[in-house]
């Protein structure tokens, strides 16, 4: 129903709000069934055009772990004085390959990862997002189902009542 | 390990810095799996003396559906500007008692229910916290794990492995 303009006009927007957040709150399902979640800066010049967000963590973190048993995450972004929220579902996958470490690096991040580039257990996360929603005022009804863009960015047509289940969240 | 003055002092740090954000991210896990969220406003005259949070909803609401396959919730509160972030783990369950909804109705939330008090689609859930974590900058290690707090409240003994498993998050 949406149509391309208004899918990349949308895209934008999410980004737009993504960058001006930047720390979300990952959350993820235990082997319990409880869910957490942890401050994780999204690493803002890696670009959305392919619908990724990447993240550094470190390899044997409870996360990574927590992954391997269900590998969905959500992302909240919240911005309490713009009353900005988002909410980001999607896949999550650890990358170790080192090319790619050293081309997001940035030196700011020595501060959670001390020994820096070459610290073994440093890793990626890569999160493949899938749908996605925005708010920009408390008081508003949810303004966006990101959703049909992932579709129209990667080819691949949405899948079967994605767009009911998105529209009624 | 951890002392009941100690406990005390961290619960109350925990509760300040839920009051000082307010709305909170609200993710649930939907029957496929993935995992959603929404801003929610948390009543913050209703006291955490008890470990519990509570907030206004639809009763027909997705998420109420939602809680109805996977009980669990996460709350996360941001506030990007102080650094503040604070990860609730907890139950919800839904509320329809009319004299619980009256007693923590304000006008305010006409905003989001027009038909007041009495709308017959109008609801609480009720969170009961047994996990949390709190972070007061970005680049620190989580500060403190919420759990024994809980089992001082309601004289449950914590449960074996709990203190670990909050350490080790």
């Amino acid at each position: 129903m949406a149509r391309s303009a208004d899918d990349r006009e949308a895209a934008e927007k999410l980004w737009g709000m993504i960058k001006g957040v930047r720390i979300c709150m990952m959350t993820t399902l235990d082997e319990n069934g409880i869910l957490h979640s942890r401050p994780m800066a999204t690493l803002p010049h890696a670009g959305f055009d392919d619908g990724t967000l990447w993240f550094f963590t470190r390899a044997d973190s409870p996360k990574v772990h927590e992954l391997k048993t269900h590998w969905r995450v959500n992302l909240s972004y919240a911005d309490p004085d713009k009353q900005d929220y988002v909410s980001v579902s999607g896949v999550a996958e650890t990358v170790r390959d080192r090319d790619k470490i050293r081309f997001l690096w940035r030196d700011i991040l020595s501060t959670w990862f001390p020994q820096g580039v070459d610290d073994p257990d440093l890793a990626l996360l890569k999160v493949s997002v899938d749908q996605a929603e925005y708010w920009d005022s408390p008081s508003s009804a949810m303004v966006y189902a990101y959703g049909y863009v992932k579709a129209k960015i990667t080819g691949e047509p949405p899948k079967p009542g994605d767009h009911a289940k998105i529209a009624f969240q």
